[in-house]
This record gives structure tokens, sequence and C-alpha cells, in this order.
């Protein structure tokens, strides 16, 4: 199969092309250029979700169950899971074939894991890249799942459309701090494993969190579905963007309690993206983010690649080796030389 | 305390002014390029030795074992523990205290946990910097210690003079896979908890991918320091560099076994560096990469603060976005615009 054949069937979901098809991408082989021009045109259509969170919250299971749950309702799932901790990919797709059997005979859920790349920023592209591939397929939802590692939520947020953070109670105080920083990219919020003790702190560790950010709905409640729904309308009938009030739901991923509410969560708050033109501004946020790491990393490689400015590093190295220099001056000395 | 008066200080290794420099260091403060150039002079002393291994494997404690064998002999260590999985400094924070009162009342060791910052390249760059802090302070041996997690372990061995990978028994087959690319990295193997089940499989594994590699010794009893002895002594008699065999050493962290075993062999190997002339070689590698990151990390800083870059990468990013062309097609554009 030539590779126009791979992307003709991969479009028409054919599982095993899909598969090709990201291997390709992910794996950068020669002329996957051409692959993603011809891809590309056909994105834009999925809803995509970032899930992310400390290990041990329950995310897979979650996102398991949230994959049935748009299934239940007609909806096709692509799932992309990246484990930024494990460099074996062996591993990965050991872990892909005990999830798929959860999902056998079904057509509509494609799961995918990645490790993460030996290159620079390689997680967030080639994640993009699988992401693009699940779009241009068709699937309806494409969702990211990755552990939470400081800058890999940073990437998930420039990625995905609705950012869900899973917390769990009961990690203990230093892991459960969370970050404002990390606060501030998430769109709906997920205490799991509800029926742990420490639950209502957590809640309340969150919603805190957000009333500083002046980002909460103000729904002092247990937090549902309907605080989202209700924050929609509120969204609706409110001026602009950023009138979004992320909703702190409780799940039981497990049993499957919750995720229900957890997908209502992540369609409304699409919906109040789409409302509030605000889809159209983070969709261009992701595309120009790409394209400097795209320019970024091709200038990095022909610095890698090109022999006068090899040289020109291997000269400069000497000197920082013998001390004669240090590597600052001599990185400055270099991109003089590539840029100027 | 202005920056002259700190770096004065941390020349003489006092330690909160050690402390500071790398807080200067690590968070790019401005003027850090000028504390940089200062203290770079200085370093090249110290032996680098970095230790990796997967979650579990007993690391931390491996470390702060073999800082006490180095501190018995009259040496002083720094120590630099990175967690990639930790976003959390607060965390890292709490865990050096916990840490430092192993080593309270001692000078001669300092420990600084480090997250990962959230910028392209971050980690090994700050990483960098710290260790040449803890070099230009007068640290004999500066210890980097960190999990393994794909992208670490290559930056680790760019950065240090030895490399010791930590391996345990019972993680489960699919964890315990030594990828090729990880054995090479490797100067000296330890396999801790050397009391459960399945070290003898550990250690054959290991054997069997350095057989493969063409690196092991050929002393199949059960390794110890004498091997990496030997080893040097096959090694100093041998032609020429890549003359060292790996040595597969087995400790019980807890208890101290066999950590002066590990602390010989990797003395051992910077012996075997230097007689092979390999040290030369290893640090201009690691000056060479080092310049190359820093004038792509310009290049990239450039790329996000020029207003007419800024403002093409915009444009582009409008068209990706409406998907009139693919982020590669922008990236390319980008590029040319900004090094021709």
């Amino acid at each position: 199969m030539d590779w126009q054949e791979i992307v003709s069937r991969a479009l028409s979901r054919e599982v095993r092309a899909v598969s090709r098809l990201i291997s390709i991408v992910e794996d950068r082989r020669a002329g996957f250029e051409d692959v993603y021009a011809a891809i590309y045109p056909r994105t834009g259509r999925a809803h995509v979700i970032g899930i992310t969170g400390p290990p041990g919250s329950g995310k897979s299971t979650l996102v398991d169950k949230i994959a049935a749950e748009y299934r239940s309702r007609g909806k096709t799932v692509g799932i992309v899971a990246v484990d930024p901790t494990s460099p074996f990919t062996g591993g990965a797709l050991l872990g892909d074939r005990l999830r798929m059997q959860r999902h056998s005979l079904d057509n509509g859920v494609f799961i995918r894991s990645m490790g993460t790349r030996g290159h620079l920023g390689g997680l967030s592209r080639a994640t993009s890249g699988v992401v693009d591939v699940l779009d241009a397929a068709g699937y309806d939802y494409v969702v990211i799942e990755t552990v939470g590692v400081g800058q890999s939520e940073v990437e998930i947020a420039s990625l995905a459309d609705t950012v869900a953070l899973v917390q769990v109670p009961g990690l203990g105080d230093d892991i459960q701090v969370i970050k404002a920083g990390v606060m501030e990219i998430g769109d709906v919020f997920v205490v799991n494993k509800k029926d742990r003790p420490g639950v209502e702190r957590v809640v309340a560790e969150i919603r805190m969190s957000l009333d500083l950010a002046g980002k909460y709905s103000g729904h002092h409640g247990p937090a549902t579905a309907m605080a989202a729904a209700t924050a929609t309308a509120t969204a609706t009938a409110a001026i602009a963007a950023n009138a979004w009030h992320p909703p702190i739901l409780q799940t039981m991923a497990e049993s499957g309690e919750g995720v229900a509410e957890v997908c209502e969560a992540c369609d409304a708050h699409m919906r109040c993206l789409v409302t509030d033109n605000a889809l159209v501004e983070r969709r261009f946020r992701r595309a120009r983010s790409e394209t400097m790491k795209i320019a970024s990393d091709l200038i990095w490689r022909g610095l890698a690649d090109d022999a006068r400015t090899l040289g020109a590093a291997e000269g400069l190295a000497w000197k920082v080796a013998r001390r004669e220099i240090d590597p600052y001056a001599a990185g400055r000395d270099l991109r003089e030389l590539v840029v100027s």
C-alpha cells in the first residue's frame, strides 16, 4: 500500500490504516510531511478533550468510561494516551491491547499509547500529529490522556479544546497542592474516587483556587452537570469570552458513577466555546504555537545538519570545554552566525 | 549581598551562597549570564556521576549512601535530584529537608532537588547550570539523580562523566525490559535490592545486553568491584578508548551493602576515562551539545519576542487554523523568514 492508499483508507476510519498513518506521523518517517499536508484539510472537526491528573488518580479508567459513555450516545472516540514516564513502547503496546479488549468488536473506539520521544519538544508535536490523524479520520471526540507532570499539562492545554483536570483525595498534602498555573488551564474539574476520605477537602481546595482566580460560578452546593449547564446558560447570557465557570464534578470511574456528567460538562464547555467565539481563538493559539515550534525545530535541525554551523559549533565547543568561554557566550556567538 | 559577593562566597563552598547561586542560575534571573561567566572558569574539576533508574529502584537511598561513602573517604559531594514527574517545588524542598537531615551538621554534602521547568529543553540545561555551580563551588563529586524516563537518560548521559544505571528485580516484565539505547549509556550497572527474587535474571539480562553490544568484560562470576578494577587494568593495557567494560554490581542500598563497590567502580571508570583520553572527548561533546541547545533556545526566544516574526507567525497561524495550509508548511515559511 502506498501512502495515498493508507491516507484514503484512514480517512474512512479503517482501523489498521489509521494505526499505520499514526506511526508514519509519530515517527516522522520519510514523506510524513506530504501525508500531513494531505490529511490536514480534513482536521478541525473533532472535539479534542485533554484529561490530565497525578499518577494514581484513575485517569485511564475514567477515560475508558468516558469513551463508553460517548459510544452509548452513538459517537466515536479516539484516545491518545501519553505516558511521559514510560520510554517503553512495548509496555505501551501491551497496555493498549489490554485496554482495547474492553472496547473490542467496537470500531468506534481507537486507542493509541505513546511514550515520549527523545527529541526536543517531541512530546507535544508528536501528540499533536496523532490528534490530527484521529481528527481527520473522523472520530467525533479525540481524548488525550496524560499524567500531569508539569510541562505536559501546559502542552495538553495548547492542544485541547477542553481540559479536564482529575484530582483524587488522599494523595498526601505535598502532592495534592494544585499549582496556580495548572488551575488556570482546567475547564472541567473531576474529583475521582469520591468515596475516599478527604473528598470534601479536595473539592473545597479546587473551589477556593477557582474563587481566587475569579473563575468559580458561585454554585456552592455539590457540583453536578447542572452546575455546568447553568454555567453555560450564564455564559451565553454574559458579554463575551471567559464566561465559562469550570464545574467541579465527583466521580467513581470504576463504577461509572458521575461519568455521564463529565461528558455533559465537556459538551457544555464546547457549546460555550462556540457561542463565545472562543473556539476560533483557541485553535488559532494552537496553530500559532505549533507553527512556531515547527519553525524552531527546523532551525535547530538546520543547526545540527549544516556543516558550516556545525564546524562553528565545534570550534566554540572546544573553547567551552577548555573553559576559555562559557556556554552562554558560545550560544550567543552561534546564534549570530545562524540568524544574521 | 550583590551577585559578586554571592559568587565569591559560593566559590568558597558557603552553603547558603551556593544555594542562592543555584536559584539564580536555575531561574535564569536577570544577570544570570554574568554569574555564569564568572563561575564557569572554575568548573571542570568535579567528577560528575549520573544515577538513573526506574521509579521504585531505590535511587535516592543509593545516592545518599554513595554520598556517605565518599564523605567517609574525605571527599565532598553535591547532589542534584531531578524529578521530572514532580512539578511541585514545595514537595521537592520538603524532600530535600528530610534528606538533608541524614547529612546534617555535615558541610561536605549539599542536596538540591529540581522539578522540571515548563520551557523547551529546560530540564537538561537547568540541570547543567546547577551541576556547574556545584562543580565551581568545589565539590569533589556531583551526583545527578534522576528517574529514568526516556529523554532524561539521554540528557543525563550528555551531562555526566560516569553514568550508573540502577535496576531492581521484580518490577514486572513489561517495565524491566532495558532498551538498547539506554544500555549504551551505562558505564556502571547497579542491581539494587539484591535480596529480592529474580536478581540473577536481571543480572543475566544486563550481561546479555552488554554482550550483544560487545561491551561486557567476560567476567561471568558474580560481578564485584574487582571486575571493575580488572576492567580498568585491561583498559589501560588496551589500545584506546571504549576499552571500559561496564561492571554489574549488586547492592542493598538500605543496609549499604555493595555501595563502596559502586563508588570504586565510578572512580575506576573516571581513571579509565583519563587514561584513555576519553574525558576530554566526553566533555567536548557536552560543551557542543550545550552550545547548540543554548543557540537554539536563543533563536526560539528571538522568534517569540521579535515583533516582525511574531506578526508573520500570527498570519501563518490563521491560515493554519483555517486549514488553508498545514502547520509544517507554515513552520517552513516561518523558518525561511528568520534564518535567511
